[in-house]
């Protein structure tokens, strides 16, 4: 059984005769249950009766049934109701549209409306670059799904879609004052994507594609660069290359391997494959296999898809050809971003010395990651529960926070690098350990140096919109 | 010259000599230029020279130049800026996206965002109807332009129309607590609005339809409300109507008229002139006389555009044709949505006894209302500069709340009815005069009893979503 998660939080309240014993053996018995007690509660005191709830994290909805069973098992206990924490903050959704200026009186109308507002909507109809000065495109971004590859969930639609990107429309605000927004489209149709997005192009300062199918999400992201003047980023790409590249400057610091000389086997050729091998690449990495469902992607396969072959044509320079497993025999570094237990023990055993293992599969990893570290020197994961936990968190907000600040319509390999090394750069030589490769998602600093790296990348070629930056948000 | 509004407010910097008399020479020299004076703040004193902020209400842009040069004349003074109130309130825009709340912690995080959320994306992907308790779709609506036709300043586009639908929003929040979103679109074309408005739905509970040209604005309206199901609601239309509605309630309770009875002129046959001669005819006016530019709409005469034709077929009995002023004659009732002027005192005069006149077009009126006053019994205008300001913002708030609060997908006529009668219940018989027929807009009962009315329809027409209301916001 997975271990009690808050991801699974319950709050169950009971009835109770009054006194001290049977408290304690409720929560004996939701101890023996496996449930992990973060709170008893009394909520009402009668002299005969008590009302309690008792708040536990548990594993799973079967989970939660055996701690309510076991509870009114105790003798006198009554559940008069079980309520669980996670559905409970998401009633009424988790985000508020709200006026940044209170209007109290006639005068405070008449500039934020009617009759003032009038002179601001001209001076933009005159010059549409003062929408970013003068409207929320200036900090706000458009959170972007189809609803096609939700989370593991896969193809859920806009609807199951929409707690994420709330979620993650309040992540972009918290760690980074990115005002964000859920666009959850129901439709899956390429050509209408891209029609939707450029046709709410005019309100946003930036896009942030989300949990979109590949190979669509490709396609959609390629034509919304091309066609709009707002920086477009597909975070199931970008956003995990950025924060892998981090992990890995870091690992490599550990065991005193350069970028340019490891081998590199990927597993998994989906959105976060294809970007992560591009980013490497633009980081120096020359030896990178990939193996996908069928094995090692190679250049004597035949590839209808173009992203495969344009891997195919641009990694494995020894054209190996094979399983996973053949893939991985020699390697210095594994990156999977694919499906659980795909990798075995006697894989990593066969790797190279000091071998470094990101197993990203969420949320089971391509390898049980305490099997792992029985033969590699650094292991990560995507998981909150082991040490090097590896997450997107770390970039987008200052990702955004950056492209914002500095008025770019286009997002560079340049600014990806440099995004990456910001994070990494958060670790310093005292902290870094093989346990300890990437900052928490809670420092608050690395949504700063990411957010500066991209300004500073963008100063230099040139590309930043000193407008942008003239204004105070 | 119009009348100095905050509208157009600066605060005008200036380094002068110490002193207290340079201050007054300046204060008088901006009086003198017809300056209205809201503040005078010493910025920062020296032994020999002060800076000043001098913030004034103006008319104009001309007149901000007036203004500047008349203070800049005074020996010894220089100004340093110029800053316009309205551009300054307008910086970064006036909408913020805030989480309800804050992921302080890795517990906070896995329950609003992964794992925790991957149960409530589940949840409703099985079962859509959970999304308008789980998610922003509960209190959220969608504010849709594509800035065709934004206030009096005609087709400025999206740009230009964003910070309309922000203020527009703030208003939502402000007055009713509904999140609102702006969508400004860059299409014009019908078919892409319904396609976009209808991929973009799953995360709206509402669709406030905003500055859209007619006749466009009815074909989009019309099938958005047979394809979604959620309520549509075009604000230039219905709201127009609901407050007009409201309006007339009281002014006949100040003549003592019936509606029954009414002998009703309009001016104007776009989207607020339909929708206001559909909605008196549901609350019971029979007669009603309609002119466009082209005069008097009349059954006999050629009606390409379908709701020209319903009009003539609608509106008229007496089959009148000729002008304005011929369908003005002897009516108990104008109301004008038209255009600036076009109403004569000779006309006002030659209307029935106890004659009500609302003259609505904005920023200038059918008719001077003092001229207008001369001879009806009550005059009401769409500006905040004089009495019985007939204003949207009465209505749209709280009708939003109230949809959303019933969890309707459909509009009625008699949900409109019952939100002016609430409108128009918001004056007591106490409070009821010539000058005073509808409540202030900042009167913050009004959205409530608005809320209230059209949730009382929807129960009693069984159409309310029982579930909508059992949970709280």
């Amino acid at each position: 059984m997975a271990a009690p998660s808050p991801g699974y939080s319950v709050t169950i309240r009971l009835k109770t005769p009054a006194g001290f014993s049977v408290t304690s053996e409720v929560v004996a018995a939701a101890g023996q249950a496996d449930a992990q007690i973060t709170a008893v509660d009394v909520v009402e005191s009668h002299p005969d009766s008590m009302v309690i709830d008792l708040t536990a994290n548990t594993s799973s909805p079967d989970h939660v049934e055996q701690v309510t069973a076991a509870v009114s098992s105790v003798p006198g206990v009554e559940v008069e109701h079980v309520s669980d924490r996670t559905f409970l903050i998401h009633l009424g959704g988790k985000l508020e549209v709200v006026p940044k200026l209170e209007l109290r009186n006639r005068d405070d109308l008449s500039r934020a409306y009617t009759p003032g507002v009038a002179r601001v909507s001209k001076a933009i109809a005159a010059d549409k670059s003062l929408a970013r000065n003068l409207t929320v495109k200036r900090n706000t971004i458009a959170v972007v799904s189809d609803g096609s590859a939700v989370l593991g969930l896969g193809n859920i639609g806009p609807e199951g879609a929409l707690p994420v990107m709330e979620g993650k429309a309040a992540l972009f605000k918290q760690f980074a004052d990115v005002d964000a927004w859920p666009v959850c489209l129901d439709t899956q149709d390429t050509d209408e994507i891209v029609m939707i997005v450029k046709a709410l192009a005019p309100v946003y300062g930036g896009v942030n594609l989300e949990d979109i199918a590949a190979p669509r999400c490709f396609e959609i992201e390629a034509r919304l660069r091309e066609e709009l003047d707002i920086p477009v980023f597909h975070d199931d790409q970008h956003g995990t290359a950025i924060v892998v590249l981090a992990a890995l400057n870091n690992a490599l610091r550990v065991v005193g391997k350069k970028i340019e000389d490891i081998r590199v086997a990927i597993s998994g050729v989906g959105a976060a494959g294809n970007a992560i091998i591009q980013l490497l690449q633009a980081s120096g990495v020359s030896h990178i296999v990939a193996a996908g469902r069928a094995g090692i992607v190679a250049r004597d396969h035949e590839h209808s898809d173009p992203h495969r072959k344009w891997i195919a044509e641009h990694t494995n320079p020894e054209n190996l050809t094979g399983t996973l497993s053949d893939a991985v025999r020699g390697a210095d570094v594994f990156i999977g971003v694919s499906a659980p237990n795909v990798l075995t023990e006697a894989d990593v055993e066969s790797m190279a010395d000091q071998a470094i293992v990101f197993a990203l599969a969420n949320p089971d990893p391509e390898i049980d990651p305490a099997l792992a570290a029985k033969h590699a020197a650094v292991v990560a994961t995507g998981r909150s529960d082991f040490p090097n936990q590896i997450n997107n968190v770390l970039a987008f907000p200052g990702v955004f926070r950056g492209l914002l600040d500095a008025g770019v319509s286009d997002v560079t390999d340049e600014m990806l690098v440099a995004s990456a090394d910001a994070i990494s750069g958060n670790v310093s030589d005292d902290q870094l350990n093989s346990s300890y490769i990437i900052p928490s998602v809670f420092d608050r600093d690395v949504a700063r140096d990411v957010a500066e790296a991209i300004v500073a990348v963008a100063h230099r070629n040139g590309s930043a919109d000193t407008t942008a930056e003239r204004t105070a948000r």
